[in-house]
């Protein structure tokens, strides 16, 4: 069987000259006589790897010299309680509510620190970014948390709170590396790896170097102290070796294609082409206004559960997966990560137009 | 070129077989048209993936239906901080110190628990294992920690202390799967895969369920709470999936090869052709005692430190990979894990003759 146009909204699709770099080289990398999973991660080797990867991050996203990367463990969800031990210090934290791992952040977050809820947009089940209003923002906030792109709604922030002297905390679990953005804008990036970046397991957390400060609150365990992995390169313990060596493959793969911005093209026209015929079919329609839309995660429904339904299953027995939308929205979710080929989007649109056509 | 003899101490050696089926599935799973690496956690094909692993670990190590097993992160280290944090209630805990993990374990356990130290073997630079004076163990204490085997020094314990009704907690990170152990006599086992089990990045913990209580100490991050990962089935968030993954073809190649007990069998025969030797040579020896000595980390020394540079330069032109000992013992290490084909202990033997014949 072929691949499969595989629109997962993650663990996601890969690039497939990175699987097939990594399949070549899975029992012997590059004349060492073994495979990235067997080498000591300080073995010179190894350690060459994490450098190059950290490297070409750094290039791709411009991250300039005060912020620190690290690969970590425990994905995003271990973030939401890593942030609130590490950045409290006045016990009060803005946070914007815009979908599931908002909440789930909110959630978490309020076990460490009182929480400012800035703005939500639950009362329309998150289909749209709240505007700010600058006078809820709290003018002693430790850090003001945002979910940058709301895998599960289809939404994303096209513009950022202007948050002053407050550190910017972003989720860009579902959009680092699809658009161009400012690092230094932002105190704080973290992304799970497993929608733009690689494979499950490794969580990037981009810091402005005076937030590491490796005062924390009580009971933090000293793997949770972001100091710990900055001080030694995310070499404290033994790193997700494997997962960080796919990332630098994926990095490189960027680099090589231009770069984030004509990553940022590619993404735009795929979106554009599907959120084009989804403006003008009279079946499907996108459950999120124009001016929130995701670049990365698009939600539709047809209005109909039954023609939903019958949409997925059809369309997963020509070759198209993994588009159920999320329980929460009910309807489609065409995830369109970086790795997705446009040639996947151009077979949906396609796909949409002949069911359309059949089911009238 | 050919691959190398890997003593690497970990991550370390997978076996070929293993690896050649992860690089023939590494584009396309079982037909599936996707990557391990790029399918949904919660799609069929994966469900099954992460519960046939857990069923084989279950059948091979025997593992009683009252224990679960969870997959989760951060490596050992990251259970430092778990263990007390979930298990303390009476707020002291019985720690044995044979080396420098056991080490790390306590300094962290001790932020959040007292620590009597039942025995330790500091004084001859870990180089055995010490007797137990029962009447030193705390009959309140909440839990009874000791690291199994010791990979820097070499040693490992060849019988359990009897804890009574305290539970004996195990960091078995480096000697799980290599010798019949009987669950029933354990709280609960931790293990980092990236030794006897796979890469790194996935920890495995196998835990009484009654321990299980959900309670914690205060500022316990949801994700270190061990109920959060046993109710879930380690799904409450995105897991490692292809580590787990390769876990289980780990597991697979173990059952296939006769279980642990023939896997017991294989080791006990690679262990003794390099401790015969050492034990006869008159330029090499071991620097552990026969009672405690370690089935997977072999550690020896020349007594010159010079000779000792020689040798792990020459071994390393003959094909034979890091075996120079951790700084803290010096001289050599042979990691001799499940994967360690008995070929390359053989091949090492061979050299070692050489060059004591070469060296004298």
């Amino acid at each position: 069987m072929e691949r499969v146009h595989n629109f997962s909204a993650g663990p996601s699709v890969l690039p497939v000259s990175v699987l097939e770099k990594a399949q070549k080289e899975l029992l012997n990398f590059e004349g060492s006589g073994m495979s990235v999973m067997e080498m000591s991660h300080r073995s010179k080797v190894y350690m060459d790897i994490i450098a190059q990867t950290e490297a070409t991050l750094r290039e791709i996203m411009a991250i300039p010299n005060n912020y620190k990367v690290m690969f970590l463990q425990g994905g995003a969800s271990m973030q939401f309680s890593m942030i609130p031990m590490n950045l409290s210090k006045n016990g009060i934290a803005d946070y914007v509510n815009t979908g599931q791992w908002a909440t789930k952040a909110i959630e978490e977050g309020s076990r460490y620190t009182k929480i400012n809820l800035v703005a939500s947009s639950e009362d329309k089940n998150f289909n749209y970014i709240p505007e700010f209003d600058k006078s809820k923002f709290s003018k002693d906030a430790d850090f003001f948390h945002i979910s940058q792109n709301n895998t599960i709604f289809g939404t994303r922030f096209t513009e950022l709170p202007d948050t002053g002297n407050v550190p910017l905390v972003s989720d860009m679990s579902s959009n680092i590396l699809s658009e161009v953005f400012d690092v230094s804008k932002f105190g704080m990036i973290y992304a799970g790896a497993q929608k733009n970046m690689g494979p499950a397991g490794v969580v990037v957390v981009i810091m402005r170097e005076d937030l590491i400060t490796g005062e924390t609150l009580p009971n933090t365990p000293l793997m949770l102290n972001y100091k710990t992995h900055a001080d030694n390169d995310s070499m404290y313990n033994t790193p997700p070796t494997f997962g960080i060596y796919l990332a630098g493959l994926v990095y490189k793969w960027v680099k090589e294609l231009g770069g984030v911005a004509a990553m940022q093209k590619i993404n735009e026209e795929k979106a554009a082409l599907l959120y084009d015929y989804l403006d003008e079919s009279s079946m499907f329609s996108a459950t999120v206004g124009k001016k929130d839309r995701s670049l990365m995660n698009i939600t539709y429904v047809t209005g109909n559960k039954d023609l939903d339904d019958k949409f997925v299953k059809e369309a997963e027995k020509a070759g198209m997966v993994n588009l159920k939308g999320y329980r929460s929205v009910g309807g489609m979710r065409a995830s369109t990560y970086n790795a997705l080929p446009i040639e996947s989007v151009k077979a949906l649109v396609e796909f949409m137009k002949k069911f359309e056509m059949e089911n009238k």
